[in-house]
């Protein structure tokens, strides 16, 4: 929470200080010659669509599980220039999943730092390792941390166990799942604290129709459709770059009914009386922060507001600053409430409607 | 549109013959090992989702354009087992695009039956090649003509050059596109004569925020985004599935959104004053069929009916077949009107919402 302050502030900071746009550190050109495999993306840039393409250079994303959904994200992030990539799988394909990922990822795009974790994050040793290294230094010494972890995996015991590192760390994360049957799928960002987490809102468990623990179960074939794996993917990865980069609205929750090309959405509040204690220590470190948040958002967008009279506005035209009557105040962040009737009668809707395709 | 009403036929033949299911051919096994690629998209089968998983070994499928998403497009049909794959694109990547694509597709499943055609669909030679492969008989004297066609091209004039082909062969296909900015897309499905062509409704063309005409100018290079792509390919390909395996609902066309994740749907009706004459042909011929299409169908409900009736209802439970009284009609196709201004206020109000965004 403190970090997201932090975030908050470094923004502010930033919005003051205006860089000159001409003076944009060009580590990744977007001169358009062939082997420049970055000028269709830095593109973006130009076309106003995210303000500072290069910065995904700078962070790091965790990738659990590297399977249908999970090798495809990674693919995906690493064709996209991400800085750091980390990805977990215990299973083997002649060598580790992980390795190979490696192998393939760093033919694709060797400027991506690439790391590989061949371990089993249900296991006690293997969860150590994992959340040692979601906290760790690279390797260059250029980032702590990881930006976003992404869920990949196919099971609920699994999910249960990024929910609770990601908890612990107050670490955003992206859940990612494709149904049984292989025709629908969802993503979902969490955000500990602020949403509701895996353990909060047991039904989402089943979103897709399916109960998850029935998974993997020994001689059962679960169905696997590479279209309804690239659409998650996608989905998954679109909306990682929408909350690394800042652009678009990420959303909070999406399904995907491939049958019916039907795309529910919701969003979900964290339930004080979540099972899971780090997921309510979160809940209350951010309801202590709010009266921060609310001062520092209103003060970046006194600053917004400032810097838009200063510089956007034709020659001799002037706009005066709201003053206090007219000033929208900031909406409230969820910080508190069970999941309420409303919550559940939509949630339930949109479960009848997925199930009954 | 004889042939719409054979297979019409043909499936109430299929259906009173009733086929015992448990002596499915098993060219396509079930059988779950590593080394059986078949295993998981078989499960779709087991499941209940698709009715014979293994008639996608029968079909034929032309893809134009082997670019960003013809590409993904391509492998996804390629891992489901596609009988055949016809390739078209101009362009070279050290060898030809086309050639390029079967190396790779063969490597990742060689029972695809896979056409290279390193052509311009744009220019008169291009063109009569490309109309008479669509149309020939395959290498094998399998299948004769393709399935459906996926348009995967960048640009208006090639579009409007598959569309003059599907019209004059009275050919479905669907349609692709991805935004210059790289975040929207679209798939849409083309039926010559039954839906609006791609000539009928010139505001698609412009559905995804930009005139295409604009695009492959000297020195502009159009943004791409790896996730944008993928999201397309995997909801034109997952819809081509759904046309060809008779599952779920294909959508006529499916807009997205990704800063958003909206995505918006339609469907437009042919346009008797379409400017392209091959359309006015089949929409002509697709009116006199009417009669003989709705009693087709009519047949085939009474089939089905009378067919779940004799197998489907508990031992000693009885059903009464439904009276003439509460018999549903066939809901009757659209056959004639031009777009009417419903559907044209319809079109506008999803035109703004797709460019506001």
């Amino acid at each position: 929470m403190e970090e997201e302050l932090r975030a908050l502030l470094r923004d502010l900071d930033a919005l003051k200080q205006r860089p000159d746009p001409a003076a944009i550190d060009r580590d990744m050109s977007a001169e358009v010659v062939d082997s420049n495999p970055y000028s269709r993306l830095m593109a973006l840039q130009r076309m106003g669509i995210v303000d500072n393409y290069e910065r995904i250079r700078d962070y790091s994303v965790a990738i659990v599980g590297i399977g249908g959904v999970g090798s495809v994200a990674a693919e995906m992030l690493t064709r996209c220039g991400i800085g750091r990539l980390l990805l977990y799988d215990y299973d083997t394909v002649g060598m580790t999943k992980t390795d190979a990922a490696v192998q393939t990822l760093s033919g694709i795009n060797p400027d991506v730092a690439l790391e590989s974790y061949s371990l089993n994050i249900t296991t006690v040793k293997g969860f150590e390792t994992f959340l040692g290294s979601l906290k760790a230094r690279s390797s260059d010494g250029h980032n702590t941390g990881v930006d976003l972890v992404l869920s990949c995996v196919d099971n609920y015991e699994a999910r249960m166990v990024v929910n609770q590192a990601c908890n612990e760390l107050g670490q955003t994360w992206m859940e990612s799942g494709v149904s049984e049957d292989a025709v629908s799928g969802h993503i979902q960002l969490l955000v500990p604290g602020e949403t509701a987490c895996f353990a909060c809102a047991p039904p989402l468990v089943v979103a897709s129709g399916v109960d998850e623990r029935t998974l993997k179960r020994e001689g059962v074939c679960a169905a696997s459709l590479p279209t309804t794996m690239g659409v998650v993917a996608g989905l998954l990865v679109q909306n990682a770059l929408k909350y690394l980069l800042k652009f678009g609205q990420v959303s909070p929750y999406l399904g995907y009914n491939s049958l019916k090309d039907y795309f529910p959405t919701m969003e979900m509040k964290p339930n004080p009386q979540c099972s899971n204690p780090a997921c309510v220590q979160r809940q209350k470190e951010y309801m202590q922060l709010k009266p921060a948040r609310d001062a520092a958002a209103k003060a970046k967008m006194e600053a917004e507001a400032s810097a838009a009279d200063e510089y956007s506005l034709p020659e001799g035209l002037v706009r005066e600053l709201p003053n206090a009557d007219s000033y929208q105040e900031p909406v409230a962040p969820v910080t508190s409430g069970a999941i309420d009737d409303d919550d559940l009668e939509e949630l339930q809707r949109q479960l009848d409607a997925l199930n009954s395709s």
